[in-house]
């Protein structure tokens, strides 16, 4: 079968290598689909500390079909469409997967299946769990004002998950037009692009000077988290920090101060519920609340990796998530 | 001025008093309206225990007109139409508060402006801040399956508040098909008549057996409480306790031990952000999200004020919400 | 080997059957000692309704040595001493247990080795593990008053883990005298007696009339749950109801409005961290902070089951907790 | 009288003035003894940008007599011994405050009484409240491994808050070994000096590998905010973010995403509960929770404020906190 390798800084190989075999507790899987996630970014370029040796492989955000099930498997049979967080090698043909694992990433595997009519390529459960994850710590109240900064996959879906008609304003923060012209479809009320006007003080007057009620970053860079400090209200606000901010850097932190509350729901291993997020998170799939039709952008073969993570790290126009589809 | 007294057991008078006079902090209100409280019976029946001796007064729902400032109120001027908190004696044609009071009933005087364009009648700040701090307290995640028995007025309003479309389902349970069908105008997605249905039985059914995420109660009655504890799932549930249970009787409290979190936010002086929440609910009306108009069933002039209570006692068909209108 | 079955209302057979078998995903766990609970008596009156037919077994708080591993068991080895949860049939020279059951009462196993020098009768890992999680709820904040009724074996365990000196003051209250001191020697800085003083208005006295931060009910009968109510501050008070209210009795809620959070921390699955809350429970018992020694007054052969029970149920003068030793 | 002005960066002057004059709702109090904080220095260096123009004047942190009280107000009378949070220009020998003024700093003014036989000098209670709200905010759980970097003032303050003998471990940090020797005095069990040994390495090998379950920061600069995320365990921790952090500066935020939630109770306004925990700080001075005896370790005249600021700057051997006494 065949696998893609990181063999040097910026460099797939796609190897032929023999299948997996799996015991008495495992499964084999085919991967239908395996999104393309920034975090995967830092393995790629070599940037970053925790990496193992080259070659490395990657692939976090499979869906795929059961091809093979040991007899020790509980609840899963041969053609079953699943997804959700079972691997980390899935930027290939095959994986093996042990659903019953309760350590992996601090969590273990999480695997539901597909609902009908669904097809894999949108069937990310693992960052739709997270956003689930992001979305539940995140509610706010009835009448609340919420300000978001960043619009990319991430911020999209918790946008998708976050917003409704009894919030009082959902106002959205990015650079990129085509990004805030989407957020206002899945539900921000008003939308501001900071290279052209002064954020935190459009959102001082829409919030007649007081502040909003809570403050979501999902841009990893400092002037996001000055942002959410600078435009919350005083005493009872709180922070929900989603960006992965992987390296140092000069960031202004004095606004914090005046936030009681600052929730950090990112990291894997965060939520102690994630089954129950990927079970709402399909839920939310079927239902057409994570319009992933609108949010996977771009489609790759395998061999097109390399492809897929420069247009990711060049934040090629119209692109907002991409899908390695090793069937394709 | 004319003022309502209750004199005896069921029995209200209309009297002629002087006009209160106010001192340099206080204001004098036109009560344009008052709304009728379920928890203003005691005090007509005479049951319960912490009742003021005959000849006594009530009513604390009120929205009127500035009618006189004393010299130190800030923020006020005649004129102004006003709601909130800010008497017990408001069965009356004026009434004397004193804005900067932080000792009433636990929290003090809560007063907002009216909105332009709602009428007297309809802009009952008390309940209404109620609801959205009951609103708050309820604040369901996304995707999770929320149950509610009671559908009076304060159960109508609460389904208004915390209804949205990000929830699995909005399961309403009363007596009352009418009040049914309205609940389901105003966002429950399932209701069911315990008359005609096992309520728990088909809760369970709907959940797959899991039971619901958070159940609300707002009945005052024993089968309230039992039934929330019945339907609610296992561990992370949470039941929010609304109503008010005056009386003495046979509870079943067995199923509460399931919920980890009980959450009472009903009673006065139960929040610490109650300005805040008449702010909110002020918006809500404007906004629709109230609509008063379906919920506000009943007028009467303040002399046919023993109807009115007799009204609300026996649930009279198509009664939701009596106003006291001094000036009809 | 011998096990206790109970055949009928209020008696106790003891049978020799086979030694259990284990598959290689169990162990086999021979029984050193198990506490008497409170919640064991339904079963045994056959009161209530939840029983499986007569003959019935029963005993959830065992501790013992590791008899015999399956191949897949991972983590314990045959003569390790260990506690916790892990059976419900623990009145028994043996039972079997899956230490990687998760489905078990809604938590699954959860199982600690004893630390040296604690004899098996006082590692009680399930009621101290509960204690733990109820502890952990609690959990009051500088300067708080606390309030308790009821100082019986959960009692005086939830005593010795919440008081500390930053604690304004831990007032506890029960019928029983010797109780009462050693609440006091256990962090209970005042003690009160209902049949000699009246407790609400004691308690108002010492709180200047404010009532208390916290409100501990480990009673499960309905003047518990009242007193937890009368004396609570108003707002930002929280009740901790720990009693197990099996039966329909005469309750008065009114009080509890005032109270905008109660904590049911009781149940079994309530906890969602119960692994650690065993850990921590070992902790407790190596540091003295568990005084097992006065706690554990009664020790019974397992042919002397019966009056174990029957000691339990009468309340027995000097009874706190009783503990089966098969091997006595 | 006297007052301090700060006319220059670095430099104070010492004004005669007209006694404050005060109207119906206001009093004037004889300072006996204001605290010098680390939040004025920038004030006095002239750095940060929201300082008013030269002459400006400060103190914060009051304790005084009630010298003349005007006819509204209620509570106070002449010759009180008062504390608390009421005026921010307290360099001097008098100052007039409103003690029914809601707006002050976001919270309003908040003074009790100073207990009896506790000098003005002890009796700081603007620190020490704050210090109550961050203790509150923190309240670590049974069995819970505390980390703290910091033990200033404010931070020997917290450890005297929130240690007690039901907590696993209380590690502290600092570079100051008599610090460190005090920090032990107050409740911790563990310290680590930064330049001896690796903080994180230590508290890992502490913790079993494990983490700890709440890190306090009290450092406000970034090799605090990096220690707490380092050695935070995974899941289910907290951070207490205590530290000032007034400059931009080279920030490593990455280990911050393993912690869920990060609460910053330190800025002025951040409570909604202040004057419950003024009332609390004094509680804590009379119990002697609070060894201000210990931790007052330097007294100034009113004309030596210069020396007293320069000797916090310098962190001279010994100074943990200053205070200003105009009556010396």
């Amino acid at each position: 079968m065949k696998a893609a390798f990181i063999t040097a800084p910026r460099t797939f190989e796609i190897r032929d290598i023999p299948m997996p075999s799996i015991n008495d507790d495992e499964m084999l899987v085919k991967i239908e689909a395996c999104g393309v996630c920034s975090s995967d970014m830092s393995g790629y370029l070599n940037t970053g500390t925790h990496h193992p040796p080259f070659p490395r492989r990657a692939g976090h955000e499979p869906a795929g079909i059961v091809a093979e099930v040991g007899k020790n498997v509980k609840g899963f049979k041969t053609g079953d469409r699943i997804t959700g967080y079972f691997a980390d090698d899935c930027y290939a043909e095959y994986v093996k997967c042990n659903p019953s694992d309760r350590s992996a990433r601090g969590h273990g595997s999480i695997i539901e299946k597909i609902p009908e009519g669904i097809p894999f390529e949108h069937a990310l459960g693992e960052p739709l769990m997270s956003i689930v994850s992001i979305t539940r710590t995140t509610t706010p109240e009835f009448g609340d004002f919420v300000f978001q900064v960043g619009a990319g996959f991430m911020g999209l879906g918790i946008i998708a998950g976050v917003s409704h008609p009894k919030l009082r304003e959902y106002i959205v923060a990015d650079l990129d037009d085509s990004r805030l012209a989407l957020a206002k479809e899945l539900g921000a009320t008003i939308t501001l692009n900071p290279s052209k006007v002064n954020v935190v003080e459009e959102v001082m007057r829409i919030t007649g000077g007081r502040g909003v009620d809570v403050a979501i970053e999902v841009v990893g860079h400092p002037p996001g988290i000055r942002m959410v400090g600078d435009v919350l209200k005083n005493n009872r606000g709180k922070i929900i920090m989603v960006g992965w901010h992987q390296a140092p850097d000069t960031y202004e932190l004095f606004s914090w101060i005046k936030s009681p509350i600052i929730y950090s729901p990112q990291g894997i291993g965060m939520s102690t519920d994630y089954q129950s997020e990927l079970v709402r998170a399909m839920w939310g799939l079927e239902k057409g609340i994570f319009p992933m039709k609108r949010l996977v952008t771009h489609r790759y073969r395998l061999e097109d990796i390399d492809k897929a993570f420069q247009d990711n790290l060049n934040r090629t126009p119209g692109y907002i998530k991409g899908v390695i589809i090793p069937g394709l």
